[in-house]
This record gives C-alpha cells, sequence and structure tokens, in this order.
C-alpha cells in the first residue's frame, strides 16, 4: 500500500511511521504532566526546568520522531518552568499545534458514555453536599467545608476529561494519529475510547533512548 | 439536483421534504414533554393519555409527515399514559426508531463546549454546598438539605443534556435531518449547535392541521 496523506492533510494510519521512499515519523503528543508531576519527571530530573531541557536534549537526536503539545498545554508548561533558562531548541523540537476542532468529528456514541458518567458524578456530589450538612453539628462548618471541597472534587474531577485543555491534547492526538504521553488516567481512559495510542510517562525516557538508537541506524540506511 | 438517499441510509437535505417523483416525506422525532408537560400538552387535552390519543388522531391523517420516537423516550411516555386507552394506530404512525449512536459521528468543537459547561455548572454545585454547610447554624440540616437539593439540581441539571434519553432523540434527529419537537430548553440548545430544526412545541397542533391540509392538496396531485 503506498503511503499517502489523508484528506484534508490528516495523516491517515498508513501514512505515519512507515518507511518506504517517503519517511514519515511518528508523531508524539505530550502533556504537561511528564514535566510537571513529580513521580513522573523523576526520569529526567528534580525540577520542572531540568526536565524538559533534559527532554530537549534527547529529542533533539531524535530523527524518527515529532514532538507536539498543544498550545494551552504549553501556557500551562510555562507556569511550572524558569523561561529563560529553557533552550531555544524548545521552538524547534516541540511543535505547539492546536487540533482542527471544527473539522475532526468524534463518534457519537462517546456523548452517551461522557454524559452517563457525568451524570453518576453529579448525583454522588449532592450526596457528598448532604453528608456535610448533617455533619455541621458535630464538627462545625469550617472543617466540614474543608473536608467537602476534598471529596467533591475528588467525586467530580478525578477521572474525568474536565477542560478545554485535555479535550485539546485527545483531539490533537488523534487528528494526528499520534502518540499521547500523560500521566492523566482520565485521558488515557478516553484516549482508549478513541483508539489514540498512548504510553506509560515512566516508559518516555526509555522510549526517546530507543528512537535516538534507531535514528542513528535509520540515517546511516538513508545516507 | 435528483433526490436521492445519502450513504448508511442517512437521508441528506436534498432527499427529504422534496417532491420530484419520488415523495420523501419530513421527518419529525418527538420528545415526551410534548405530552407529559401540563402546559405544553394543554393544546391537545388534558391528560397525557388524551393528549396522546389527540395526536394520533391528526397524525393518522397526515401524509407528508413521519413522526419518530426513540424506544428510551417512549419508555419514559409509557409511564405516563394508560396503555391500554391508546389506539393500536401507534404502532404504524410513531415509529420507534433508536439512533445508529456507532455509525454517528458529532463536531469535535461541541466536546469543549459540553466540557467547559460542566466545569462551571461543578463549581456552582460546590459553592452551592458550601453555602448550604454555613447556613446549617441558622436553619437546621433538614430545611437546609431540602433547598440544598433544589438548588443543586437546578444549577447542574437545568439547560444541560443529561440524560441517554437526551442523547437519543439528539442523534435521531441528527440521523434522519428530522425536525425536532421538545419543550426541553436543554434540548433546544443543543439542537442550535448541531443544525438540527427544532419547533416549539405550542406550535405543534397547529404544524399538524396545517399537514393535515397540505396532506389533502399532495394526495390529490399524486392522484
Amino acid at each position: 500500500m503506498a503511503s499517502k496523506k489523508g484528506k484534508k492533510g490528516l495523516n491517515t494510519e498508513e501514512s505515519s511511521s512507515k518507511f518506504e521512499g517517503t519517511f514519515y515519523p511518528q508523531r508524539v503528543v505530550l502533556d504537561t504532566s511528564l514535566f510537571v508531576n513529580p513521580d513522573v519527571r523523576r526520569s529526567f530530573a528534580d525540577t520542572p526546568t531540568e526536565a524538559l531541557e533534559a527532554f530537549l536534549f534527547l529529542a533533539a537526536q531524535i530523527h524518527i520522531l515529532e514532538f507536539y503539545m498543544p498550545p494551552s498545554i504549553f501556557e500551562e508548561l510555562l507556569h511550572f518552568v524558569e523561561e529563560d533558562k529553557i533552550p531555544e531548541d524548545l521552538l524547534l523540537v516541540l511543535h505547539q499545534k492546536p487540533p482542527k476542532k471544527h473539522e475532526l468529528k468524534c463518534p457519537a456514541f462517546l456523548l452517551y458514555e461522557l454524559i452517563e458518567d457525568i451524570r453518576e458524578r453529579v448525583n454522588k456530589g449532592l450526596r457528598i453536599a448532604e453528608k456535610a450538612v448533617r455533619s455541621v453539628v458535630e464538627k462545625g462548618p469550617d472543617d466540614v467545608i474543608q473536608e467537602l471541597r476534598r471529596k467533591y472534587r475528588e467525586a467530580l474531577r478525578e477521572g474525568i476529561i474536565d477542560s478545554k485543555e485535555d479535550v485539546d491534547l485527545l483531539l490533537l492526538a488523534m487528528e494526528l494519529d499520534a502518540l499521547l504521553v500523560t500521566a492523566d488516567q482520565g485521558l488515557i481512559k478516553w484516549a482508549e475510547k478513541l483508539g489514540i495510542k498512548w504510553l506509560f510517562p515512566e516508559k518516555f525516557k526509555d522510549y526517546l533512548l530507543v528512537a535516538i538508537k534507531r535514528s542513528g541506524l535509520l540515517t546511516g540506511k538513508i545516507k
């Protein structure tokens, strides 16, 4: 089967990561959690800034992968890193691209899953609030409110896509037929539903190291 | 332009409501609210059962419209009507059809709107719960909980599609390129976003009466 670009410039499955005359690199979409979440960035470095630097150092040696981040996610990342310390490589190595949200379509049955999920969470939120009200008599309002906030957020936010930034990541990965690298369980759950490739973030550094090795081999071949 | 069926048996815009040799009736998707909501059903009759009967009596005389209801919505309706009083015409006049939820696609930008909407509502829900906790000292938990339930449901449910049944209605109308008749503001809002034709339920009886008139005229022409 010949490699070809899909309609509207989107890559079809055939066009990525195959090597037939023209070479199409595998695209990789990165979430901030890679650099911000302490457990996840540990394999790179201790601080977000150093982790981003370490990633850029490795990524610059890789010719078989293309790295992307939606601008909304990049903006989040900037809150955590010291911008003046980031090498300018960044501009070339990490592409900032928003998804084509007015062209992309998603399967309608996902609406059912999203709505059912939300419905259950909303009911749970009410039960949590009711319990809180009942417990005021014993504990006093301040303690109760603190606990209420934690439990409510846990019930209504965790494991769900709940922000524009999350949707950006999913749609961009879908559009580019890319590998999504994130530590967010909600995103991974949705990547599964949408047929998006995803990688455990703990494996990301190994993935880059193998890609560096293969980049050398492939460059040899191309020459 | 020749009338033709769209891919996968979905009607394209050209194929519905035009009269060129073969006649394609306009499809109409009905929500239970038409028969159940007292303000809305008034134009038909006093009780849900009588309203459904009155609708069937009119609909049976109309040849230029086809009436549909998703099975999930029909099941809801059955909770409100006396089943043994409904004429058997129903089976022929009101088609029960679920949407093809695994074939249909929806525009991805709607995900952003849904997620943003939910996010705002969830935050509002928490603020309502916090206020409730603070007010327990003055009002006592029972009164507070009653108010909490009302306000919470209002904030998190009203004007949003929040059930599988709502999604069924929207997708079926989308699939059939049908007119959606509902009193639900959340559904109307989403019909607007999805480009689905919709009708104020207060106008529905008039719509049927005009259709009866035109059915006569058209039948005359066809003969």
